[in-house]
């Protein structure tokens, strides 16, 4: 009898443990000694008992993925970088809460499963992980004949991590006066690429457009940047942060009303930072309006860091020190009354 | 100047947050007082202070998809029961371990969003999550314009419980003479759908076959078993669980082997359970082997226990109570020395 199979059906099991072979050691190499047991087990396991040393230990909990950043991926043959892009994206949105990641798990799909592809995300994954000190605790591979278009994957990121309630940093106590630093992002991160992509529709990403300084492929791929090491600095020096915004999809105008109190604003001075390459050719060859930009990308700044006047000296000095290798930083804004505003004036 | 806007790209940032409003009651409805903030926070709060109490807790998560069941329910445009199914899935597998679930996380994508769906997938979700205990604790929903095929769409979950560290179940005490009680299932659960899929292309989702009982597609359909009551009840009890498998990809043959230690096998006696009509149905529509069958499906068991011999009367008694209303129990197999032969012999 020669019936159908389960590999006639487009799912090859054969070819999701190989690409766990090719990724074991990347992905061990971010085990420390809270990791228990192997890859292989049902669920991922994490010791938590140093946890009983805070006075209410909680954990943050985020699910994102890296939107249709994983075309250029695709389109490149390049899989490494959205592998760090995912894991980079699920720190930041935790730490905004003042939240240390403890691990991280990743779900890869496609409608055909390439072994050597998915060891690449999960290898760059890996190696992210292992920058930040996060543990890849687990993670899926799926085939799905039919759901996905051939050639295009979808990547998952899951992070938990953990706050003392206390130190919980929800923006509550932001208040007019208060000062706004931007961290400069590495490019769009992983948002607004549905938009660049149809901008950039038919363009050869391997060429180097005017002003770019280096292949656009290239550039649109750059991977999202973790503010981990600045914030985790600034955190770890006792500077009073009242608040942080990731600026992920919805740009500069949707991100930092999620920590604004109602009656204030955020005003940020066009001015005081450099609009990167990137974006500015975005606007041009696209025609779009300078609303409509900061409502799609980051424009450069990755990360917004509220504090209140008296600690802009100190986080700054934090910040610039030559030897730290971080972000470039610089006072981008201030929180004033709201009125009947927008919450984001720029 | 009119040029592109964000929506333009594919992506309705409106339709976004039109799912948020339709299923925001619902995921509120999961928030017990651990949940800290509510929903539109970057990451989701949950606090683990009761943890303190263990003596070292565990953390134990897992990241999952339903696979190509979502093509089934795309074809019948019924979005609630896979909401249930990714929750229970994920349930089972960490409970396999040992572990009580906390909280969940989903994501949700397609190519377009249809504020509608995501909000029956989600609803569905918190369902299964209320029944559970669970918090549904945050989520995400993606629309990836050319990444997904027309009208698909995935679906991925992950679940984090908790296990004081001696608790935890791997079956590292399984030995030769224990006994294998097996769980019913609902149905395929969530595997084995590309091969289904296959087997039933072209045939009429909404007509009942023979010995079904009910529509093809409902049968399909059939939301994933939680074994969190029966398990648990054991476990609090004080049963002596040696070891759990959830019945998963890779259905009877792959999964045993994730806990039996090299030196033993399980012997499963066919004629010890039915297997239902359905499983019954593809293997004769699609000519497929008994081994195939047995290693793409559950074949109507969800989950094995094993245990020592010794304490299968009072599991047993436990499990068939008539008031608990737990899924159908039985001894199916026993635990052998595994000499040259295969992990599982059926």
């Amino acid at each position: 009898m020669s019936g159908i199979t389960y590999k006639d059906a487009g799912v090859d099991i054969a070819a999701g443990a190989r690409a766990v072979a090719l990724m074991k050691r990347a992905v061990e190499e971010t085990h420390g000694p809270a990791v228990l047991g192997g890859i292989g087990s049902f669920g991922g396991l994490f010791d938590v008992s140093n946890l009983k040393g805070m006075a209410s230990p909680t954990l943050v909990a985020s699910t994102d993925g890296v939107g249709t950043k994983t075309r250029i991926a695709s389109a490149l043959g390049r899989y490494d970088t959205v592998g760090q892009d995912i894991v980079n994206h699920c720190i930041n949105d935790i730490l905004v809460q003042g939240a240390r990641p403890l691990f991280f798990m990743d779900y890869v799909a496609a409608s055909k499963l390439d072994p050597e592809m998915v060891a690449a995300v999960v290898t760059g994954a890996a190696l992210a992980c292992k920058a930040a000190g996060v543990a890849l605790l687990g993670g899926e591979t799926a085939e799905m004949p039919g759901v996905y278009a051939p050639g295009e994957f979808d990547l998952v990121g899951t992070i938990v991590g953990v706050v003392d309630r206390a130190s919980i940093i929800d923006g509550a106590q932001i208040e007019p006066g208060d000062v706004v630093i931007g961290l400069a992002s590495a490019g769009l991160h992983t948002n607004g690429f549905s938009l660049a992509r149809r901008v950039f529709e038919g363009a050869d990403l391997t060429a180097t457009p005017d002003g770019l300084g280096r292949p656009l492929g290239e550039a649109l791929l750059a991977p999202h940047r973790s503010y981990l090491p600045e914030v985790g600095a600034l955190l770890d020096a006792g500077i009073p942060v009242r608040g942080l915004a990731h600026i992920t999809g919805g740009g500069l105008i949707d991100n930092p009303p999620r920590i604004l109190p109602p009656a204030v604003a955020m005003t940020l001075d066009r001015d005081a930072w450099t609009v990167p390459p990137l974006f500015r050719l975005i606007q041009e060859r696209g025609g779009v309006s300078d609303m409509e930009m900061a409502h799609a990308f980051n424009q450069g700044l990755g990360m917004l860091i509220v504090l209140p006047d008296a600690a802009v000296e100190p986080a700054m000095a934090l910040l610039t020190a030559p030897e730290a290798g971080f972000a470039e930083a610089r006072v981008v804004g201030r929180v004033t009354p709201r009125g009947e505003g927008p919450a984001v004036v720029l």
